[in-house]
């Protein structure tokens, strides 16, 4: 199954075989409730034991949910890409039981480097934090492989 | 007790605070294993359910760890600062039971914000990330207050 | 003239202002081409002493453009606000003669803080670079007290 | 002369064809005064087309220096180099007349990423900025070359 045979199969395929071993998004309950070609939706509900010495969402894990998202929409055209490094801005506090949704699409794809939006907003629709993240492609192999 | 007083018994007591109610870090086995006014050294071993889809250190986590030291060094004068964003870069794949150590140190405090430097390294002393901290403080409320 | 009175007076009034002293967008004959509360839009043709060793436009250069568009954005409700800082991404190389547009758009302002991201696109309509701009706001001086 | 043979004398060779035809930073008053592998530092006097509407240097042009130190840093190898993107901090108000000076440093090379901190001072040694640049290495084509 390439590419170009079935885009979105391919996507689908990506993501089942990633999710099946992503032990970290598993463990912080973390779904990926949409998945297209360079793109990926994910979702998380804030817990106790994801909460920082402030009583708010510790913003790494809100960065994780960000950063999943970001991972399923570079891997969707089936080659391994990674993750080179992001800029993550929060704007917003999280708190307890929130239900977070991160929304990640493709800005630019040239060469082995990708560019990747995520937005991520609390159960109101309220947007609480951007991440844009910069993508790496290596050379070709299946997720499955790597 | 006052920063003036005594800046290096204010970190320690900051730290405390943050510490006592931070559970995502504490879930995450990171420890806090140095503090003094404008930094903190953070320390984490990556566990099985802190893999990714591809085998290796999920990088929100690797992000996490870093961004504990970067608040827990930007908290250390006891006023509450937030994290407004950062900047992170990987250089160097994660593996199950690396033992990652977080080093944050302030390069700038002006105003509310602040800039913090965050190298991360494993077991061999290699750098594999860096994260580039911006706080922001709020109207110097005690952490335990927050 | 306050912000509540007129927003859109307020903005152009402030573009005005700024323009008028901004010797380094005037001699890179950076013009601003639209101007509303939180909007601003800038252009720039690249000249032969914009080139860099390789011949392209200089990075720095289609920065010091969205940085400009950033900056008429961010300064558009009356308030002296600067730069704390940028995240630039470069998507396609720049050249001679290309007319150059930069559109910025806020993102969120909270407390101090804003979050604005340009857009610059060449006279194709493809985009060349983003640029995620973070402004600070100062005491409320009118820029032209600056 | 291949870079395993004289590092230092590739640096060198690099910077002179690379400056020569780099408009952009001779228009700019920007010399280059030291290159070796991965390193390399620059300098420029504020002058007064180079104000923003504020009185200050424009960041943008800030940028332009420290983004001329990262690119003869990374391209310092004979390899040609572009900027893939950077992320920039102002810390400082930069004045007329004030002479700055950006030194740029490699942190890491992998691939074909390089990431490279560059830290702008003033005349009093104060730090101004700092940029982090993340470049990209092309297909080994000499700098002559492109």
């Amino acid at each position: 199954m390439t590419e170009a045979a079935d885009p979105q199969r391919c996507a689908e395929l990506a993501r089942d075989s990633m999710y099946l071993s992503d032990y970290a998004s598993q463990a912080l309950g973390i779904e990926i409730v949409a998945i297209s070609p360079g793109r990926a939706t994910a979702t998380m509900t804030v817990r106790k034991d994801m909460l920082n010495g402030f009583g708010m969402c510790h913003g790494g894990l809100v960065t994780t949910l960000a950063d999943t998202a970001f991972a399923f929409a570079c891997n969707s055209y089936g080659e391994t890409t990674v993750a080179a490094g992001f800029d993550a801005e929060f704007v917003q506090a999280v708190k307890l039981a929130d239900c977070l949704t991160a929304e990640a699409i493709e800005q630019s794809r040239a060469g082995r480097l990708g560019l990747y939006d995520v937005t991520v907003r609390n159960q109101r629709g309220e947007v609480v934090a951007f991440l844009r993240g910069r993508s790496y492609r290596l050379r070709g192999k299946p997720p499955a492989g790597a």
